[in-house]
């Protein structure tokens, strides 16, 4: 099955910019996705084919217009019915790698780039639009967080990865950052690579990377972990107590 | 003044990319800042240009070498020494718009981007490296964290936002997601713009903006709005204990 991304944007020359290299480059050339960016403009109902207000209540900037941005998104919709709709802005709940992990198992994602101030907040109440946010800061559009958003969707393609199971024990996957990584050579500027790593035992390797990821989650990221113990306290006794309540 | 941007990469024909478009675009083109993507391989000291090996303890994928890596940071810090040196890495610090406005006003920055399983971590204590992530999901590579970095970076810098003071209001900035967006036209599929914006009443929109913001926060991001209120509680308070305890 191919992936299919439509790009509603501005710009539709940023893509597939830098997907078209390297891994999702490749993947893109053997037809494992297909990257489709659909111009807002050509969706404008008059000659200088605006798609931008002034924000009313006053203020800086442009606002894009619900109207022009829900006759894109109908046209993306009515193309790709089974797609789901998303729209970068940093108003959006915040991807997971689970969410990213949902969508790489669809069969593609429409991603509507918002520019200037924002969208009209009409356009959300409208449509089935999912917003979606790649982090607490802001970018000058949409269009690097739809980047972003393919890169983690596309590596998860089937036949993409190079090693069918790198993916697995890497950060986030399982709650927790991933452990420290060490290769080639032993000695480095005085530093060696931690001894159990080179002891051959697999059982203690595996215990010591568990135990890292931990520790690291805990000292770097006290947020992510106290999610990830919050889930665990949950899972077994929490279970337990729903059964009990039917 | 120019900000410097480096980037160590192994696909340096990704940049500037989706960059050299738009706002970024237009002030690379005026020289507001530069663009300098460096071949981490020319730092490889075998004739197959090798900057990875297998991972220490077994597991899939592969790891960059601390010893071809630290060429190329030494390299750059050489060029640019008073440059921040950060690396994209799902294990670094999540990226806030406070760290960006601090590079922004900084001479520049140089990003090392990794590729495969991660680096070795004994680079990270050697030399002065801020692990950098701009989310919690999983990318190819940190080139798509340099493009994001970057681009925040760059709308900052004096002269490439049009308006001087769109930027100020926006989401994270009071630590608070932005208010909904409104424009014309007035009324669209039976959906009106709340009537306090169209009131002509500075005071009452800016009222309703900051409620706005602060319920669309609670809601939709608990995790901001308890920093958010945390920070407000110890602002006052606890400035003053700190004064007491002196």
């Amino acid at each position: 099955m191919t992936f299919a991304a439509t790009i509603l944007t501005l710009y539709p020359e940023m893509f597939p910019g830098p997907l078209g290299v390297s891994l999702a480059g490749r993947a893109l050339a053997e037809g494992k996705w297909t990257c489709d960016p659909v111009q807002i403009r050509d969706f404008a109902t008059d000659r200088h084919r605006s798609v931008d207000d002034t924000p009313a209540g006053g203020g800086a900037g442009m606002v894009m217009r619900a109207d022009i941005l829900a006759r894109a998104v109908d046209h993306a919709l009515e193309a790709r019915p089974d797609s789901p709709l998303l729209a970068m802005t940093p108003r959006g709940a915040p991807l997971t790698q689970a969410r990213v992990r949902q969508l790489a198992a669809g069969p593609g994602v429409t991603i509507l780039c918002g520019r200037f101030e924002g969208i009209d907040e009409r356009l959300f109440e409208a449509r089935p639009i999912e917003p979606v946010s790649i982090g607490d800061y802001i970018l000058s559009g949409g269009e690097m967080g739809a980047l972003v958003l393919l890169d983690a969707c596309i590596r998860l393609l089937p036949g993409v990865m190079g090693a069918p199971d790198s993916g697995d024990e890497e950060s986030f996957e399982s709650g927790l950052l991933e452990y420290p990584h060490y290769t080639r050579p032993a000695e480095w500027e005085g530093r060696t690579i931690p001894e159990v790593l080179r002891s051959g035992d697999h059982a203690r390797i595996e215990a010591w990377r568990n135990a890292m990821a931990e520790t690291d989650t805990r000292l770097r990221r006290p947020d992510l972990w106290e999610r990830h113990e919050g889930a665990r306290a949950q899972s077994p006794s929490g279970a337990r107590r729903q059964k009990k309540e039917r």
